[in-house]
């Protein structure tokens, strides 16, 4: 795997980079394709299949129904395209449908957007590698044999790649989806040549089963809902075509306008991919039930638990270059691997969209800081936790999964169109130039149709899917609601609490007017020497040193030292009956308060920095726990003054590798550039 | 279970104690006994079956020895008691075993004295739950059946009890060891009375069976060498003997007398008991074998696999009582309950002994601290991991366990014993009152022969049963020993790294000259403010405010705040591009320093203190990360300025009564008093 620093003649950004965020650099249309669009183009992996699935509930003749929702799922996919192809114009900072959402529509609508994308970054990992794992196993038996534990463990294997940090490489999305697509269309092309010049009669495996209806002669409403569910399962094929819109920062200049181009490149592909995948699948001949156990009958009786239903790619590859040919093992690897990558992909949305919500307050302020190691450990490893628990619950069964993706998906395309909406109504108010004003009345007509239909599949989805777990995506999302809700109030309301009062006076207690510092000394060494010159150097009120007794004989030998080297603080010792060390200093750093209520206290700890984990096991504990309580007492502030042991060495050499790790996703997040919350500036 | 305060006329020691301390009162005699008993008295529900057990293996004739073998492990009770009378009369401080060896033979031979007392504690918990299932299990059948289960059970209770913090009292010791002392006594009694009296013919269960012998016809040199393992079984009665000498302080006065009646008392109980159930057993023709499925014969076959061999108390009462009887299970229950109390022990033990440890430097300092929540849970889940690991692979097997349990004890002892000698030797050579040099000389030839005899019992000990179990333990105190002396030596060199040098100069780098103060700034809020008014308040020769720039739109509100304000420190604003915060303020202070070598800079960070757990994961987050960093870099100090939010109140009621938790086991540790590392002076 190499660097996309090898690309070449790739263009650093404004100030020179350090060498270790060289990693960062900018997009060409080439790579951005494969980057951005391994999700969206792997669904077609398994988006057919569903379509044919769910009409197969009516018997093998409404499979005749296929082409036309097919044609749906192009119009949707085409009109997502367009709308989203004016937000990637509009919002080129990269912000996506949250940031859309939240400016235009309100704070509701935004937070409604952003858990609506936590719930689908969990579905697409648990998808895509339920997905993968079945694909993987047309090719070798084992794999779909123990479908649940090779899911769980590629969930674990890219959990584990991405903590370590792997670094994203734009050559490394490249190779398996351009392999993925060069395969899928080899398929199709060589599958029509067979069919339409050789006149070959391509069998699919399940050619010659026959499907039990499991409802026959469904006429009138009942046909119309099977049919408006079979769409919605279709629309799998859209999921991730959002996420262009993220990126948008990384692409080279003039960035929309490639970014917009990168989308329609990529919509073309999927939905010919889509299209020639069904209308193979009709050709040879592919049967897919939903319940392929009793409902698929081979040679007059059902299948029975033991079948395997393989995807309908592989069924069609079988079918258009002979089961296990080179070929078919070729296109089985590359869906399966651009079905990881897909996966992969969430594992790096999760943390961006974690630290755009966190400067927004509604996660924890520290996963707003980019590349924060620790923020980023927490995000994947909740997000590998949630995707094992369905993958667990569902047994890795995408069909099943499939139910609980789509809802998330069209919440965030309606909500993010109708935000377009509103963004083009406020610029019509302002904007005069009548060759602007078209172009603006344009988008606007696409954007309400975006909207528009969104809107509507998002109904059907809800309405055909909803029993079927859809509702399981739609508690997830309440959750995240509330919890996100709960922490901005949380945020919202320390920051009324600590408001600076209006007026300059300053301080809210009694004002402060001296500092009486405390030294803690247990023996008279080196950092004890150190606080001690530190604290004088510092010139307060009134300076002491304080020693807790808890030992006759040490605190006998202290103070003959501390009379020996002649130091000019006065020592004053407390009596520790039962070796506490914490009880003393704080009750009496509660005296001098009580006796002179504007007096600070300054409370100097002489601290060993160490350089192992073990070794904090055995210093500075109690330290750490008077620290602890002493910020509990007010008018106090406390100084830790470190003496840095050799061992410490070690562990700033550590913590600065640390501090140089990058997080994986960089390639997709562009370089750096500070994000506005109020884009109206820019023209699209 | 009402506290030991309520036992009347409680003496209060030295100052008056704060209520929460109260449960600390002396003990009477008649409460210290059933408190420091339980283990060593406990010891009788096992040990006669183990000598039989052994001695079964050369047939039921060898059983003729165990008269024999009951007296010599009697003489050597004696003989422990008398040399541990002088040991509580020697060391009033009740620093037990470690510290006389530590005092008297060095530091070698005080760790080892404490790596074997430690494996002690496991082997105490392990054997004493394992033996009390047995004997619940000779009531209830259930438990026998899942003994492992039943043991692990017991201990996790027992775990969680003492985590939680429940608090010893005398009268919770006394009952159920006075209950099982009385009921041993008046099985013994009554069955004198039957056999003697009324001239009943009494069975034990298993007296028509046979024991078919491992090795028939042993004599010479083997004999001598099973009778040898079969005393050394025995001595499994002597565990826990030592107790006393470490809870001196908790004898009302004069302490060490009534420490020594005490220990009188004891012994003269648990030889009574001993005798008394191995001479019953040989009345009821109890029989037992080392392998009872394949070696006890009953009707001509062999038992089997399913045949449980109940422990020889319970099958001398079901002889005596009758099976099944009122008094039997009492007493079943009277002896497990008194076994789970002896288990009981050890977490109390434990900790204590690592506290006294910790002092040395040879644990982690923060076990000093008494009654130190934290490092009694960790010193209590070590505790309890280790016996349920042993009870775990040992199938809660006493009779396995115990070939494990004698060695540590034994090492203590003579250590111990030999201790006392050099005590004598050097009190001698200064000595001048002859009345004393008699005591002691007489004190000496006790210790003396102690030593000796433990010391042979020793090998004996190691001979008979290194390979049946005594490596694991040995193995287990090579390991405490190795980890204890990585730990002192640790600390050593960082004392070493740390002490001051002789010359009163002072500090070891560059004489710092000036203190460049820097208060971190985010937002000008009351925390902000606070910081803001401390830093001034302690006269710095320069003072600045720092910002670290992540947000354009907030750095300029904040750089207007600050002018509006008139707030008269110089605010200056660092960019950080990539949303970082440590590492712009940490290369700012670096190049400070490097310009002026001999400033300190004084780091002032504003701090919310919050109440809950998840509100820290909120809040300071970024601020901990620089602290850590910070204390990396030489020449900085690190003060927090903490601001107590409203919730913080919740926090710190939880600190204070965490703060005010008491250590169960502070019954058996007496009063605080200072323990003096050379007692020399104490004379007996």
């Amino acid at each position: 795997m190499s660097k996309l620093t090898d690309v070449p003649k790739r263009i650093l950004i404004g100030r020179a980079l350090r060498s270790d965020k060289l990693g960062e650099t900018l997009l060409p249309k080439r790579i951005a394709l494969p980057v951005f669009a391994s999700d969206p183009l792997s669904s077609v992996a398994y988006a057919p299949g569903e379509v044919l699935l769910v009409l197969s509930i009516a018997g093998v003749s409404a499979y005749h129904f296929s082409p036309w929702i097919a044609v749906a799922v192009v119009v949707l996919m085409f009109t997502v395209v367009a709308s989203y192809r004016q937000n990637v114009r509009a919002y080129p900072s990269g912000g996506g449908d949250y940031e859309v959402a939240n400016t235009n529509l309100g704070p509701k609508a935004g937070l409604t957007v952003a858990s609506a994308l936590l719930v689908d970054y969990v579905l697409t990992v648990a998808v895509s590698i339920s997905s993968g794992v079945e694909n993987l196993g047309s090719a070798i038996p084992f794999v779909v044999e123990h479908k649940t534990l090779c899911a769980v463990g590629a969930i674990v294997l890219l959990t584990l790649m991405n903590l370590r940090g792997v670094k994203e490489s734009g050559k490394l999305f490249a190779i398996p989806t351009y392999l993925f697509v060069a395969g899928v269309f080899a398929m199709l092309v060589w599958g029509v040549f067979r069919s339409v010049v050789l006149g070959d009669t391509m069998h699919a495996p399940t050619s010659d089963y026959e499907i039990k209806p499991e409802h026959q002669g469904l006429a009138g409403f009942a046909l119309v809902f099977l049919l408006l569910r079979a769409f919605s399962s279709g629309c799998a094929a859209l999921t991730g075509v959002e996420a262009i819109s993220n990126g948008v920062p990384a692409f080279r200049k003039p960035k929309s306008k490639n970014a917009a181009t990168t989308l329609a490149a990529m919509g073309l592909l999927a939905v010919t991919m889509f299209c020639g995948i069904i209308g193979l699948a009709m050709v040879t001949d592919v049967k897919m039930a939903e319940n392929p156990a009793k409902d698929l009958i081979h040679n007059g009786s059902p299948v029975g638990e033991g079948f395997v239903q393989d995807p309908v790619i592989s069924q069609v590859a079988a079918a258009v270059f002979g089961d296990g040919t080179f070929f078919f093992v070729l296109l089985a690897a590359a869906t399966a691997l651009v079905l990881f990558l897909a996966a992969n992909t969430a594992y790096n949305g999760f943390p961006l969209l974690g630290s755009i919500l966190a400067q927004d307050r509604y996660l924890p302020r520290q996963l707003h800081t980019r590349g924060d190691r620790l923020a980023f450990s927490n995000g994947i490893v909740l997000l590998a936790g949630a995707a094992i628990l369905l993958v667990w619950i569902y047994g890795a069964d995408s069909t099943r999964l499939i139910q609980l993706y789509i809802v998330g998906v069209f919440v965030s395309f309606t909500l993010s169109q109708t935000g377009m909406v509103r963004h083009w109504n406020r610029h019509l108010r302002t904007e005069q130039d009548p060759a602007r004003r078209r172009h603006m009345i344009r988008s606007r007509a696409i954007n309400t149709f975006g909207a528009f239909f969104t809107g509507l599949v998002l109904v059907v989805v809800l309405a055909t899917k909803f029993t079927h777990g859809a509702w399981v995506a739609l508690l997830g999302m309440v959750i995240f609601f509330g919890t996100m809700t709960a922490i901005r109030r949380h945020y919202d309301r320390v920051a009324e609490e600590i408001a600076a009062p209006d007026e300059p006076s300053g301080d809210d207690t009694i004002r402060p007017s001296r500092v009486h510092s405390i030294v803690l000394v247990s023996k008279l060494h080196r950092p004890t020497l150190r606080a001690l010159a530190y604290a004088k150097l510092v010139r307060s009120d009134q300076l002491e040193a304080l020693s807790i007794s808890v030992d006759a004989a040490e605190t006998k030998a202290l103070r003959e030292d501390w009379e020996r080297r002649g130091i000019d603080i006065p020592l004053k010792i407390l009596d520790s009956p039962y070796r506490e060390v914490t009880r003393p200093v704080i009750d009496y750093v509660k005296a001098l308060r009580k006796d002179r209520p504007r007096d600070v206290i300054s409370v100097y700890i002489p601290e060993y920095v160490v350089g192992h984990w073990y070794e904090h096991l055995l210093h500075n504990q109690s330290a750490l726990r008077l620290k602890g309580r002493l910020l509990f007492t007010p008018g106090v502030m406390v100084t830790s003054v470190p003496y840095q042991l050799e061992s410490s060495e070690a562990a700033k050499l550590r913590a600065r590798r640390r501090a140089e790790w990058t997080a994986p996703g960089s390639v997709r997040r562009g370089p750096v550039e500070r994000r506005h919350k109020e884009p109206h500036h820019h023209k699209s």
